[in-house]
């Protein structure tokens, strides 16, 4: 029997498309090499772009830079558009927003942002990461995860985990193409569902919906298995989804 | 300027091939899903396999059926060749073990057979995993990941973590090729070179070294992701390395 519309299971598969391209996406800790290398692509990709830093002056001109990068490789008839600005500025002016941060910093920056971040969406792709003499491991996180972290410090935000595991080597290297999903956590759907959609904005990735926030530690720590991969194989890896 | 020969950086990508094609592998847990999926692909690829059970009756029924299934796929002079036994025979009279028992039994199953497997290559693929209403979860491990749980159970073996990414639908489903990587972690080069190789025995499938064993748990958990995954988009999903 053909089910009748009503009883039909929604195409979970291939979700209403969100367009996110008239967003600016605000970066803290965009002067460092994963917030520039978003940045570049993002921006590259016809994304309004905000770098933020401690040091506003210093942002200035990353962004410049950036934005002259940017310009190369964006398609015809793209506008390239990279401001500079303090954490604070970025975290106010954006619509959404990415915490590029290093982990170290991530609690403090956060816990003075949550009043400019109060109904936006936060992005953290923030990796608890130090390295010894056997190589990279992971930092345990009190909260569970950095996203969690987020999560609690910001209590007005919906906080998606993504963008951990792409290298910001081959994010800034405008002459490869970026190959590999990014790993969408969190729990508000219609906030993982604009992230997935900014990923796709990145030619060759997709997003992918992979779970709830809870389930945010292991995608950030998966990114020192990454490290590790890199230096055995001396490559910049990254993860595809297989079956999706 | 060339570098002479002795300079030269050996070349890690691509590692003396190991042969464990005469390696009895015992599985613990073997007429469980994953265990049964894994016992199935390996004796149609020529491993020889013993699956263990807590009920060595009931593994006998199993081996029967999993050799039968193996040999409908097993190409041309491959001798199929899987039998059944307790899992304290199997951990006695295998050269590698995998570990596949529910992560409930998974301590107690190990305490008892730290002497037969003295010596040898254990390979977890244990998932610390439960299920709420809101889905899939990783449950903590009060020694950091079931491989160092396993690591402390068995000090006179090599642990290894490898194979928790296999769908075991897909495992068992011997009509869909296998596509993805298993992640190999350890510290002990031989022993996961070994993993590697046996796991490049699934026709579809690489073995990739991601770490060392204090980065176990975060592979383990992102079997939490995949389920998420698999949820959402109606998939039986696996891990794909890029630039590897």
């Amino acid at each position: 029997m053909t089910p009748s519309p009503s009883t039909m299971t929604p195409p979970v598969a291939a979700p209403e498309p969100v367009d996110v391209s008239g967003l600016v996406v605000g970066i803290l800790g965009g002067t460092g090499p994963q917030g520039r290398g978003l940045g570049v692509r993002l921006a590259a990709a016809g994304q309004r772009v905000l770098l933020g830093s401690r040091d506003a002056e210093r942002s200035y001109a990353t962004a410049e830079d950036v934005a002259a990068r940017a310009s190369t490789v964006a398609a015809g008839g793209v506008e390239v558009s990279v401001r500079g600005g303090s954490n604070s500025d970025v975290a106010e002016s954006a619509d959404l927003v990415i915490v590029a941060v290093p982990f170290g910093g991530h609690a403090a920056t956060l816990a003075g942002l949550a009043a400019p971040l109060t109904g936006k969406i936060v992005v953290d792709c923030v990796v608890p990461m130090a390295f010894d003499k056997q190589g990279a491991y992971a930092l345990p996180v009190p909260e569970g995860s950095v996203a969690l972290q987020a999560a609690a410090l910001l209590p007005g935000s919906s906080v998606v985990g993504a963008f951990h595991h792409l290298s910001a080597v081959l994010l800034e290297d405008l002459a490869h193409d970026l190959e590999g999903d990014v790993l969408v956590v969190g729990d508000d759907r219609q906030a993982t569902d604009a992230v997935q959609a900014l990923a796709a904005r990145l030619p060759g990735m997709r997003g992918i919906y992979a779970g709830r926030l809870r389930s945010a530690g292991q995608v950030e720590a998966l990114t020192v298995n990454l490290v590790s991969i890199n230096r055995r194989y001396k490559v910049h890896a990254g993860v595809r989804i297989t079956d999706v």
